[in-house]
């Protein structure tokens, strides 16, 4: 911190930091101590609220650089992924409200256009910023008014490598914009980063000499107003000379048309500030490659970046990660082991993940058969027609992915594993709500976009022991894709030891008998059926409680039998409500002539922000106590009036 | 064709050929020959019947030498959309069949795995060939009984270009995987191709020498068995070292640590099979690049590539293409107009489109305004993202695409547009049934996996007027995504003339009324309702019609309306039965406690193959007599017994 000369009182620049207007009014040279402050105040701030932190570690010098040279929010800054966004929101007024980070009711954990103007454009999925900033730059260009706004996007090496990225860069060129592609390159996904691009990317190198020269070449021509920058091909024609004559070879960007600077050091921000002072008056699209550090500052975030990604709360002084050790496994463990086990069962098991290896607990199955699980990146399309290709050929892949990035690959699973009758197990990890990663996150549409996929299964096991058996017979099951859907989180129990056991596809069970009211769930949710049920006995109501563990096939037996029964239902899932049980219980009655009553409970239409998954379940109103006034509703007599 | 020397009749070699194996029997001096019969098959056939043309004329000569060099269908050749995919068809069996092509019952217009074991995998939508094939590669060297299988994957200049491509290219090198990737460059797309990438691949030179120089250098390496290939990374320095030596930059490809080769010429088939068998025993990942004609060997073709794309019947002698004319408009032609005179009335509307410019008729507003309309190539994802941005900074994009290939954007719809409220107009073209190009193409599945998503609208025209009204309705909404779907063909009048008229959002029309039967009807299956209610009559039968114009948001005071009149409702559309207005309709049924009877007309639960339209919509049970039964059997008196 500056020491204030008259008092010898520590001035905190921060704190006077409310806007990028504030920013811009220090010197250069005070710039790193605004950094060391925002990484402390990071350290001091995550520690105790849990978030994403080694990635915004790593982020501070290009933040602070962005904000001080460009005009925000007029310039448009486009965050990829926005795991890294913290120090932005920092500067960018949301410091005080900091500490409400991912809870309910507080600030969004990644940009979020309906919570600040500087917040461009939604960034929850990653590899979008370069599209998105193409279109405003475009916008830019049309509008009469503002031809010359900066946009920047601001993208990690990970999300670069998605295809859309490079559908981004492939039509960035072609459009001519004007856009800055700055590339933080960590040589980090959230886990380690895979795909050769990324080995690509640690061995650019950039002459000095040629870099030096292009620097002095531009800012002489500017000088002498020769750049108007309308002429941008003589400039890259002449830069291409000299590309030959000091004999450095074109990079990949170069190769599609697109001005690359770099590799520089993204942790000196006086160096930064400067040559984004160079280039950001350049016209046509430019990409800055920046080597950055994640965990930048923080040495047990240095030394394992990957644990440090939402490390949870922790001990600043010590490093010390205080996780809430649960005596059960999560969902996730289960299925990680379980994997292990049927891969030891059967060679043709093969797992994939999508950049998430540790997320989903495929790094249980690497760990010991390293050739047999393949992390193909951020690329949820390519992951599915892998599979798809790798089921041609006789192996029966089994492919993780979240349930809201499955929605990337959606074709992909109509395409290339349905239409072909091909035996890929989509392992849905996060279906549901997901909690604090909030409205970019939840896995609410999955059963709604697969159920009418033809020929497809799609389940969800009630726990542990069944998400262990639907794997189990999925791998048993010849016909075509297989859904399992599961949530992030703790599991009921700890199943590891069970046997295997195979399940009938199509046929859902009885977890409760009674008289008074049928309530039908799909997955987990049970649980809070369960807690109903047991409010609604002491009012001497009786339910009987159905799992109905596939929505596609759904059991029409069962569904007959409960018709029959003449009771009213109630359907309830952790999933929208339009396209999900509810819908497939309503459609078959009416299909049927069955007059039943009938209560969906499910998520509403609309889209549910951030908050705990207990906070979001009430919320919503699909928790026990949503399910008990429910039940209650369709006993109760019927009022006199 | 060859002369029998001893009769002097002519032989024809194609008609030797059954499978890959025949072709094998012939030298390599014979095979000019067969690619000249087949150019004549071609053109015999496709003028008759039409289908997919320039493509499979450029594809001639690479196909022969495929299957001359490989051991077809145990080395497996993956194809990328398969417009191309008509000569490998009459190479493996399929030659007498080839006049049923597109039709119902008979073989398809893309290579399709459930008609032969030459077709691998499924190749309707574009770029995914790398991953498939990435797959079998990983799949064959798993599988320890064949570990030297070889694997190609046969892909466009476009095509390459797409994100999916990337990713899968991505993937490729990191996993040192034994595929062969033929890139057929003829630098088009179904329209001329656009992007960064076909730049650079026009620009792309190879050095003859140091071509010549590796080729020797690896014959000579095998020939001493030093080259088991296991050894491919020091082969790889030794080779940069050559290239830095002869002062030849690296491309993209080999930045990606992809041996390239190439560019030569694909129409050159005995240089071919020679290339082809030099590489083919190379290990880990290879990209041979051919430049070709499309449409070579037919004149007509080869000037206008992209009107021969899928000219329809043709006179083979004089190219004249026999074009149906109709006195109205296609659809898209409407959409088209439409675009133009929104855009001239409204400096805020741009129009973009995936690659299909003239299939879309987007092409109308790019002749007149192409600075507002944007061709992004083959990157449906990247379309919508980039609609997204555009709609951030005060734009309207009208982004116009086809149903199925919308299913890639699914994500972006969802994160880039609705989760934002932003107001970019999805012009779903190709919805429903799309007739000739079959199960992959059909548009069946757009409203139910629109429909949960919170904040979209979801509308069809029932005719071309109503489509104006909507696209111009769309213009007058600020609340986020308006999707708008519409058929392939025929519109039912020219409605350019009339003025445009605003509609209501979420309100249906009454087109009939009557007393026994309620029909529901989405979009322009509304005519076969008229012509099922005209039958109906004609027995003495009243039945009352509402085009709902919405699925979302749904009329309700309509439905409550119908509900309240006691009659059995029946819905009708052209589209998956599963989340689209029949379920729209039974939810809302069962949730507000109504019991008329329902019936559902829509696509059952299965893919659907090819044929006409009108074939298909008597084989799906969608045509006015589907209709009319329907009518009929919720109005038949109680049977007896």
């Amino acid at each position: 911190m500056d020491t204030d000369k008259h008092t010898d009182k520590k001035v905190n620049l921060l704190e006077s930091i409310n806007t990028p207007a504030d920013l811009k009014k220090l010197s250069l040279d005070q710039l790193p101590e605004v950094c060391q402050e925002l990484r402390e105040f990071l350290i001091a701030n995550v520690s105790q609220n849990p978030g994403h932190f080694a990635s915004s570690m790593g982020a501070v010098e290009m933040t602070v650089a962005l904000h001080y040279v460009f005009n925000t929010p007029y310039d448009r800054i486009v965050w990829d992924v926005g795991h890294q966004a913290y120090p932005h929101k920092l500067l960018t007024g949301r410091r005080e409200k900091f500490h409400t980070n991912r809870k309910l009711g507080g600030i969004s954990g990644f940009p979020n256009p309906s919570e600040s103007p500087y917040d461009t454009f939604s960034a929850g999925h990653a590899s979008n910023s370069i599209s998105a900033a193409l279109g405003m730059a475009v916008a830019t260009s049309l509008n009469d008014d503002d031809p010359n706004r900066n946009v920047v996007a601001v993208i990690g090496d990970a999300s670069i490598s998605g295809g859309l990225a490079f559908e981004g860069l492939n039509n960035a060129a072609n459009t001519n914009s004007n856009i800055l592609i700055i590339l933080n390159d960590n040589d980090m996904s959230i886990d380690k980063n895979v795909g050769s691009l990324h080995s690509y990317l640690a061995h650019i190198t950039t002459s000095k000499a040629y870099n030096n020269f292009r620097y002095k070449t531009y800012k002489f021509l500017k000088k002498l107003h020769l750049v108007s920058e309308r002429q941008r091909g003589p400039i890259m024609r002449f830069n291409n000379s000299i590309k030959s004559l000091i004999g450095r070879q074109q990079n990949i960007f170069e190769g599609l048309n697109i001005r690359y600077f770099g590799p520089i050091d993204g942790h000196d921000v006086r160096r930064l500030v400067r040559v984004l002072n160079d280039i950001k008056d350049m016209q046509g699209p430019r990409i800055l490659h920046l080597k950055t550090v994640k965990g930048k500052g923080y040495e047990p975030a240095e030394q394992n970046p990957q644990a440090w990604h939402a490390p949870g709360r922790f001990v600043p002084e010590t490093g010390e990660v205080l996780s809430g050790k649960s005596s059960v496994p999560k969902y996730q463990e289960v299925f990680g082991r379980t994997l292990l086990q049927l891969a030891e069962m059967d060679k043709r098991v093969v797992g994939v993940t999508a950049a998430m290896s540790s997320g989903t607990s495929m790094n249980i199955l690497q760990a010991e058969m390293p050739n047999r699980v393949f992390d193909v990146g951020i690329s949820e399309g390519h992951a599915v027609t892998f599979a798809g290709g790798m089921a041609t050929d006789g192996l029966r892949p089994y492919v993780a992915i979240y349930s809201s990035f499955l929605q990337r690959a959606y074709d992909n699973i109509i395409n290339d594993t349905s239409i072909q009758h091909l035996p890929v197990t989509l392992c849905i990890d996060r279906a549901g709500l997901v909690g604090e990663d909030g409205v970019t996150h939840h896995g609410l549409f999955d059963i709604a976009y697969l159920r009418p996929i033809p020929g497809i299964t799609v389940s969800s096991p009630r726990n542990a022991s069944m998400l262990r058996n639907l794997m189990y017979t999925s791998l048993k099951h010849d016909g075509g894709p297989f859904a399992i859907r599961y949530p992030r989180g703790t599991a009921d129990s700890d199943p590891m030891g069970e046997p295997f056991k195979q399940l009938e596809i199509g046929r859902g069970e009885q977890l409760a008998s009674g008289t008074d009211v049928a309530v039908l769930s799909f997955g987990p949710i049970a649980g809070q059926v369960t807690e109903a049920i047991k409010k609604a006995q002491s009012d001497g109501i009786s339910v009987a409680h159905y799992d109905m563990i596939f929505v596609k096939p759904i059991d029409e037996e069962l569904l007959r039998s409960i018709a029959d029964s003449g009771m009213p239902i109630i359907t309830v899932e952790d999933a929208s409500k339009i396209g999900g049980l509810g819908s497939v219980v309503a459609e078959w009655l009416k299909e049927h002539g069955y007059d039943n009553k009938l209560i969906k409970i499910g998520i509403e239409d609309d889209f549910v922000s951030h908050g705990s998954v207990s906070e979001l379940y009430a919320l919503c109103k699909i928790d026990a106590n949503a399910i008990y006034e429910a039940v209650k509703s369709l006993t109760k007599p019927m009022a006199a009036s």
